[in-house]
């Protein structure tokens, strides 16, 4: 099994395809449990991706287009496909590359069909998935090389929900550029916002630092502003789920307080993502479907309820943050800055 | 069992003083279970206020106050005086009025016994302590309807932390001027924050607002300012621990963000609290001692473990917002604005 085709072992895979099959490290359990999951098609993988056991914006991608590639080993027919595909988009709203990988693997195959026939569609949409697969890997190690070059001198970070290895392939991509950074100066040290709802920031970023030997201190997310108001963060640093051509960016719910809090300081708010996540037909972030998650991933944890019954709750899963809160975009392509619009379009 | 002296009763209080002892409602047991617990002296009063079985910086000072008296009743030495209100001022560092109340009764019962005697400290000591936790009952009743003038047309209002009447007496702070505007206009809705690490808000607010019939979404705290950003929220309002002599204001973690965002979306950001929360020898936030409290608080919730072993904490239990983004603070003797440099003092 390999982490990316062609890709070293690394330390932590949060998916693995064998060319067949496509297994996950099932985040939720993260963690408590290490348990692996094996899909084998378009409904399982959307059901994965849905519940999360699969997150993370690039990752999301990468396991979609493996699930309509298997999709298309068990029935390659035109219709067959395009509802697969249908399934596997339809999973999940505000992260771009959901959308992204499947129309490449989809088009691949459609491809593939119209020339070759349907025989041909399952080796092609697999050979599209595994480049994508590449390409995120790629993506992702020179991200992490540019961020850090872009943060020399930057100690002490601050990151929100999880951009690590389980995210995205490779090293991550906010959370690849803090490795890379604590790579080159062992003085870097991490605050992890712990991310509410769902804890990414506690139970995956965390364990994933703990694993790197990065230093790393967990905080709340309401205490984020404060700490940085008050000189102990030297920049912060995103992942994201989808940019719109004017360079608003969607992340994780929380990610604006911190965007607004930085910029108040004075700090460099810098977002990491692969140009999958870039979005040039939203004009802005209004534009951004915006998930609203279900009352329970709030009103529970642990399986003890931590509000009085029948209260009501409102559940956006992510936030925009505008353009001009914004230091810097690092994508593979480059480190884009304003005018983000100009500058998103030429990449 | 009264609520305040002289004070009719309410629907919810969470300290009861009988002439001799004081009762507390167990707020860290809220919701799932309400229990009330007794205390006798300063050293269980100190321990309750430390553990926040009795919070909000109202109640913080009047429990406080009456631990004092309790104390002074058992032994009226001038040294057993100074060190029962030793004990109480230190519980916690960050809400002025636990020193303020403190001191009163402290300055009461010394007085008493420079004049009359030790016999007379008793009485003294409870008297103040009564004078105070009326004076608090006035106080968020006055607080109540200038914060409902101000806020009038208002509609969708968001709040953090609790600031009801489990806070203050009577109807509370920031959710007493909720209360009276809901009761004014019955279009009023509130989104609370659930206040992590403690969850006040989810536990304590929601819970409150249930019982006086007041419609409630709950948000986690980092969705706050996206709502905002979006148009969701017509103001917000918040309780404090600590007003500096230049209007910084401490209070609850997560608070700073929230002004921010309100800042940021041109609606206002209002203070509501009692005068006793006011350190006119506290030049600014940057003075405002700012409580550290235990990594459980952020590690475990709701009786799990949410992150892996072993992991470090930051766990600031208090942010402070500049003066610069309050567009209000609402005292009983009168709406402050700004310069509140200037304004605060002349109150």
């Amino acid at each position: 099994m390999l982490d990316a085709p062609g890709a070293p072992d690394r330390k932590i895979a949060a998916l693995r395809w064998d060319g067949e099959r496509l297994t996950l490290l099932d985040q939720t359990l993260l963690p408590s449990e290490e348990r692996w999951i094996t899909l084998t098609g378009a409904q399982d993988t959307a059901d994965a991706i849905a519940r999360l056991a699969v997150r993370g914006a690039p990752n999301i991608g990468i396991a979609a287009a493996y699930g309509l590639a298997m999709a298309v080993s068990v029935d390659p027919s035109p219709a067959a496909v395009r509802e697969a595909a249908a399934t596997l988009s339809g999973a999940r709203p505000t992260a771009v590359n959901l959308a992204y990988a499947v129309d490449r693997v989809l088009d691949a195959a459609m491809g593939a069909i119209g020339e070759l026939g349907e025989r041909a569609a399952p080796a092609a949409a697999r050979a599209e998935a595994e480049a994508l697969h590449s390409e995120e890997y790629l993506a992702a190690a020179e991200i992490a090389r540019l961020g850090a070059d872009l943060l020399r001198g930057r100690r002490r970070i601050l990151t929100h929900c999880n951009t690590g290895a389980l995210a995205a392939p490779g090293a991550g991509s906010a959370l690849g550029v803090i490795a890379e950074l604590a790579a080159r100066n062992p003085a870097v040290t991490v605050l992890a916002c712990e991310t509410r709802p769902l804890l990414q920031g506690a139970r995956l970023t965390a364990w994933e630092l703990q694993r790197l030997g990065i230093p790393c201190e967990l905080v709340v997310d309401g205490a984020a502003a404060g700490l940085i108001r008050t000189g102990a963060v030297d920049a912060v640093v995103v992942g994201c789920d989808r940019i719109a051509a004017n360079g608003d960016v969607a992340n994780k719910v929380g990610t604006y307080a911190h965007a607004l809090a930085a910029a108040a300081a004075g700090i460099p708010f810098v977002v990491a993502g692969p140009t999958s996540t870039l979005d040039l037909a939203t004009p802005d972030g209004d534009g951004i479907p915006v998930e609203e998650r279900h009352a329970d991933e709030v009103l529970g944890f642990g399986g003890a309820s931590i509000a009085p019954d029948g209260v009501a709750v409102r559940n956006p899963a992510f936030d925009v943050t505008p353009a001009e809160l914004i230091t810097a975009i690092v994508t593979e392509r480059g480190v884009v800055r304003a005018p983000f619009g100009e500058n998103l379009a030429a990449l």
